[in-house]
């Protein structure tokens, strides 16, 4: 938690910029397994996190931007929860840790707030659906479309931007994700469980911060994007696809991606696909700076990868048009990167559209490109991940191949010999800084001698 | 996941003992984190573990006891679902592999059950209280009450008994468990953070099994008893506590706890409360077998503790006369223990009074002993957790005491010597053989003497 300052400071920033009404932001409840008592690693909503700092489940904060009032809803403890979870700060104590005058307990919610013009974000827990639901008295499956859009503008123009403290904050969350990559290329040897590497690296985050940003990927079938199934036993001559990120205890994220020869070696073949995501991942480090719209970079990479994968023999044709034709996209199907953050794709339960796109830079519906999370003008500030990736997908191979897309710019009959190579994927956390780019935390070792050496 | 034949022949079993209705068993979704698409690790529900087998999100199953029929209702994947998430088995294969001839899209749900008798758990899930909803027409907060007590009845007999595979996947557990404890014992040194140590643990049950059976209890302060709270230094002379599981891949549990000398040496006053517990912890034991009621047990111990918490000059008055009167409870406020199995606390989600009570043995509305969750008469195959503990809970202490509680049975002068006490609590997992009780797993050390030279 920062100082109690900052959570005032930003309360009336946001207050100041939505000049009326009520706005609501409700903190995260603990979240059941398999019955109701047997509940997850509680995680606190991050919009609460950023007004209001508590770290704590069945919380309710109310900014009122007519009156100028904070009020935190809240139970205080009792006899029975202090044997069972311990003495913890009353209600009106914890309000003043972070600047907010009142404090009521939880039932008052339904009686205290009155008639007026409420702001509220779409609700992503089910839970918080059906509280706003008996709040507001509007069925839950019309929430979302009665989401302040104001809100969520105000917000994603103060959460874009990250303050020293935010960024101190992040850099801890990359220093643990240092660890938890090193650990995986160590463990990446023949014979080992996948899932012994994922959990000994999600110990990893718990061990020193909030536990994981974001569940693990740690798999030998990279081609599988976001695969979370740990359930194979390594072999070698596999690439292992790590993509890893930590929190910080202030619930800051990192996300890393790493790729790793199973035993220490990379194949020529192997080799020649690693650099060309080297490349693209340098080149788009050296181009981004505030300014520039990271929708331009992500085309950008999309040439370098068009122009090295010709190279190679996989493509052909001319660059420029293969791109604009999204024909890249058959190996790299997703976007070069995202907002990062209090949450790792920062703000995503805001809507996309409004954390990576403005009135400037519109979403682009394109198989791939449609898939990239940020495109807007990147300022000083922002933190944004840079993860450019190769991978030969069989199932989109045989689409593409039999519906005759993109056949002048791929070599079908050489992108078959790939069928069994997987993935390659390399991401770094990146700060836009006054004029440029800074990579944040130590950077994760990746160039290919250096990666194969862990494993020896 | 067992034999498919497994798998139907319990479906077979329930549809007998319900004779007519529709069953519906909905599987669990993922479970968002900080926005829809960032999710926790996923947990299958159990009941729908127990019958249906299918370890994935999205899924629902009905058993019709009316037609004989099953039908899984879920979705195939999408191209786009394979770029992300990979090649999964058709809903159809998924069905025929736990023996279920019925596969259809989840939407035909809404339009195939038609009228009937419907049974139903109650949900304990926001989505599936929501799902329940529209499906039913019953408002969320009227599903409790609707839920189908024949069917909780039906499913507890069933799931009380544990066959062969079960206690094999229950050993498994506990290997796991095992290693987590014994880690933690070894890194129980001063200066090393409560964090560290937790982390590492549910690291280890993540890479050997499918992570955690519950969230971790791993503090200084034991004298709360579910302390979530890791954020303590280890001060030389505390005693920690470890109440920690793990769950197999298939989702069987164990639950452990050991008390451990931060630095590696019992005083003695420490080591005064620690025999008594395991005193008291190993009379359970060789009291437990078919027939007897844990209630009965529960009391027993509860006798074992008075008698030497006299002896030590912290009780007084009559043994017999002192447990009727819950004396022992300020210093053992917990039950002796619970059921075991898919579920840490098996199938609380059903309500604790059908799981651990019946016609005979009806729960005890006294303080501590009302937190028995299970009192009713053991059965051989039952799994159960045989835990007393002994905590100085300040709050707790002064409140009896200024409330006049139990002032005949308690020295509280001598009591208070303990404030900076914490807890002492010992766990093993217990399988109800045909005469007598069997520990499950090789028993964690448990020794004054093994415990401390672990840290050495």
């Amino acid at each position: 938690m920062f100082d109690q300052q900052i959570y005032t400071e930003r309360r009336n920033r946001l207050r100041a910029k939505m000049a009326s009404g009520i706005i609501l932001i409700p903190g995260n409840n603990e979240s059941p397994l398999n019955y109701s008592d047997n509940t997850y690693h509680f995680r606190q909503d991050s919009t609460f996190l950023y007004l209001f700092g508590l770290d704590i489940p069945g919380l309710f904060g109310v900014i009122d931007a007519n009156s100028g009032n904070d009020t935190l809803f809240g139970n205080d403890n009792s006899i029975d929860d202090i044997i069972w979870s311990g003495v913890k700060p009353s209600i009106k104590e914890l309000a003043a840790s972070v600047g907010v005058k009142n404090a009521l307990p939880f039932a008052d919610l339904f009686v205290k707030l009155g008639n007026s013009q409420f702001h509220f974000l779409p609700p992503y827990r089910s839970d918080i659906k059906l509280l706003l639901e008996k709040l507001l008295g509007l069925p839950t499956v019309h929430l979302a479309k009665h989401a302040s859009i104001d809100l969520i503008h105000a917000l994603v123009a103060m959460r874009s931007v990250k303050d020293e403290f935010e960024i101190a904050e992040i850099e801890v969350a990359c220093e643990t994700g240092y660890k938890m990559h090193v650990a995986a290329m160590k463990m990446a040897k023949p014979g080992v469980m996948e899932q012994e590497i994922a959990g000994t690296i999600e110990g990893i985050a718990l061990a020193y911060g909030g536990g994981t940003s974001f569940p693990t990927i740690l798999t030998q079938n990279g081609q599988t994007l976001h695969n979370h199934s740990h359930s194979f036993q390594l072999e070698k001559g596999r690439l292992m696809i790590v993509d890893a990120g930590a929190e910080s205890n202030g619930h800051y994220a990192s996300d890393f991606t790493r790729t790793i020869p199973v035993g220490g070696k990379f194949s020529q073949k192997q080799l020649d696909i690693y650099n060309i995501v080297l490349k693209a991942n340098n080149t788009a480090t050296a181009l981004i700076k505030p300014g520039e719209t990271y929708l331009s970079i992500h085309l950008k990479i999309a040439e370098v990868i068009t122009t090295e994968l010709k190279e190679l023999g996989l493509m052909k044709g001319d660059v420029k048009e293969a791109v604009a034709n999204g024909a890249h996209a058959l190996f790299m199907p997703h976007g070069l990167g995202h907002m990062m953050g209090l949450d790792v794709h920062d703000m995503e339960n805001y809507g996309q559209v409004y954390v990576g796109y403005d009135d400037e830079i519109r979403p682009i519906d394109q198989f791939g490109t449609a898939n990239l999370r940020l495109g807007r003008r990147l300022q000083k500030g922002f933190v944004i991940t840079n993860e450019p990736g190769i991978y030969f997908i069989p199932a989109l191979i045989e689409k593409w191949y039999n519906e005759k897309t993109n056949h002048a710019f791929i070599n079908f009959d050489q992108v078959r010999k790939y069928f069994d190579f997987g993935g390659v994927r390399l991401e770094d956390d990146i700060l836009v800084t006054d004029s440029g780019a800074r990579i944040l935390g130590k950077r994760i070792p990746i160039n290919p001698e250096e990666v194969g050496a862990l494993q020896l």
